[in-house]
């Protein structure tokens, strides 16, 4: 192996210099005490930990993307964390056992196995909230806030919000009692989003015809807020929790807009993503400029069973790296350049630094100078004393 | 596999739940600062890369250490890192490539293998910083300062330094002109630190009487800083490096002594931890009530010439996770306890976020209260207005 090779990333493995680096610790730190002023407690998963506990109730998207190991200790599969949410759910479930509503926030690197052209690299830093214990629109809604007010400290000027609930393809689908390869086809199709493959599914598998116009229109329902006009009428006859649903969509736009008028809202009632385990309201927030959403999240009930302990969850997350690219990166300006040696001068650096300045010190011999280190003033003997002067 | 199994996590792989994470959160941030404040930049190197350039450089124990996974995407080995301090110096050796001094920090997750009783854990969280490019004993008198100034703020009351040096093993083994077989079974007897082993070893592989008499010296030599008078007698006839090499702890052991005179130094000359990695001065600072280093660091020339570029390097790491637990963890015990809902309520629970309060607002139907979430004030609506009150 050449020299030239030896350093070359995996793909989607990025090292952070700076000051790209500091910009992320310093975004970190803006959300992490946000969800803190929200009443967030921070958690820190396990990056690795044995492969049953980390995919239960998952579904096989995680099981593709997780990286698998041999814990030498026990012989036993382990995988690295591809997504900390259902570990956080564990955590709820099982090792805090708190009563009520819990509120958790996490900051934390995690790995996929593949890219996924959703999700961005391969080495995204998790960082994101859920809230279990409570069933209500009023959780899911302090989510949706949280992460439009995410997406503003991160320096977004200009929010689409796409919002979705799994409830009505799944209502639908148990309506037509489909087969799990009927079930699966009409997915694909869905997902597709090609009416003509849509119309040969449902012809072959949906009996009902007013169940198979339904079908039909939830591949169409895609738009502004008179979507969900539409779908009421197209859903009239449709099970009740369709309609639940749909009230439920209406009562969360009506919030977002109340609290964000500036977000353009956007529903896709086809949306199905994470089919396997959302359990309601799904939103995805996307900015101008970014193919990918920056945020994603939505209600996923009963991950806990699996620990113990079904519990109502809602929550979001983001790939810090990427929201940091938000707000260009700025590099430090400030700071004092300080000699190599001189009397006292130990303690005036000190004495700096104590007082919060950046104090960059010349080591015996540098050849580099303030400039090369970003310091704006310095720290010159004058009088017998230390003295901090401009440059 | 049952409930009761599954959330089982492997052994060292640890969750932190609230409100330990916290205190990791916060120390992280006082550590990240005082690097800030001594000039270092922050970097994040990725979690996994290529086996070659992971391990490049660094020895056997490191290999063993390091997971390995198949990189799907090319089929290549890769490893999660084990220790970020190999990839720090190929960041500065590579991707900077600035003139002059560079100093670095980081705080990240790291992952080993196997379970290191020098170590901790398996899940380390790796704190550190790197100073590359200068040679001088006054960059080793930094790092030491700032591993002092670490553990300072982390809570250490008593620490104790324990310093050693490589290049006086170094140089004694090539004047002996030792074969591998012979310095290794050398090596091993001094990491015994069995006298008996040590007499046969030199016994069968040092000819030279006085070298003979040198190699046991070195096994005696530990203790305060008498040791280095002791050693200066002892070695007045070895190679000028050994010289050398003791005139460099004695000068850093000054520096240490004006600058911490709270700190007991402790010298062993046969220390040999990292010895095909570090090149000069070693350290690990030790607090009471625990047995393993809280701080490892020295000298580590020439990392970087495997990417490229050969340039002095000296630094220090910790496990923040360990270091966290210096002081104990404290959950905020302040906090705004707010209503579901009421009019005007939403618009005053912002203004106290915006002010920096922790509100947290209860959900339609909660049973838990105040108490369970930690406020100690509550907002009540009173004479038309939003006041907080104590509880």
């Amino acid at each position: 192996m050449t020299i030239a090779d030896r350093w070359l990333l995996p793909d989607g493995m990025d090292e952070v210099l700076p000051p790209q680096a500091s910009r992320m610790e310093e975004l970190r730190r803006a959300l992490l005490d946000l969800y803190h002023r929200w009443g967030y407690d921070q958690v820190m998963p396990p990056t690795a930990e044995f492969l049953d506990s980390l995919l239960t109730g998952t579904g096989s998207d995680l099981a593709l993307q997780t990286f698998k190991l041999t814990d030498q200790l026990t012989g036993r599969m382990m995988g690295i964390s591809a997504d900390v949410t259902p570990q956080v759910a564990r955590m709820d479930a099982h090792s805090l056992k708190r009563q009520g509503p819990v509120r958790l926030c996490y900051c934390t690197n995690v790995l996929r196995a593949t890219a996924d052209q959703h999700q961005g690299g391969r080495s995204p830093v998790q960082v994101g909230v859920e809230l279990f214990g409570h069933a209500g629109l009023e959780a899911d809604l302090e989510i949706l806030h949280l992460a439009l007010a995410s997406l503003a400290a991160a320096g977004a000027r200009e929010i689409h919000l796409a919002l979705g609930h799994i409830g009505i393809y799944r209502s639908l689908v148990q309506a037509a009692e489909l087969d799990i390869d009927q079930e699966r086809a009409l997915f694909e199709a869905l997902e597709l989003k090609s009416p003509g493959e849509l119309a040969a599914r449902v012809a072959e598998s949906v009996g009902d015809p007013a169940l198979a116009e339904m079908f039909m229109a939830l591949g169409r329902l895609h738009g502004g807020v008179e979507v969900l006009d539409e779908a009421r009428e197209a859903f009239a006859e449709a099970p009740a929790a369709v309609g639940a649903a749909l009230d439920q969509l209406r009562a969360l736009h009506q919030g977002v807009m109340a609290a964000h008028p500036e977000v353009e809202p956007y529903f896709d009632l086809a949306e199905l993503r994470g089919y396997a385990y959302h359990t309601g309201m799904m939103f995805a927030a996307y900015v101008p400029g970014y193919g990918q959403a920056l945020a994603k999240g939505g209600r996923y009930d009963d991950t806990g069973r699996a620990f113990g302990r079904a519990r109502p969850a809602t929550g979001f997350s983001m790939d810090l790296k990427q929201l940091a690219t938000l707000a260009p990166a700025e590099p430090p300006r400030v700071g004092i350049w300080a000699p190599a040696e001189g009397e006292g001068l130990g303690e005036a650096v000190l004495a700096l630094r104590e007082q919060g300045e950046r104090v960059v010190q010349a080591l015996p011999g540098q050849r580099t100078g303030p400039a090369e280190h970003r310091c704006d003033r310095q720290l010159v003997r004058a009088d017998g004393h230390w003295q901090v002067t401009a440059l």
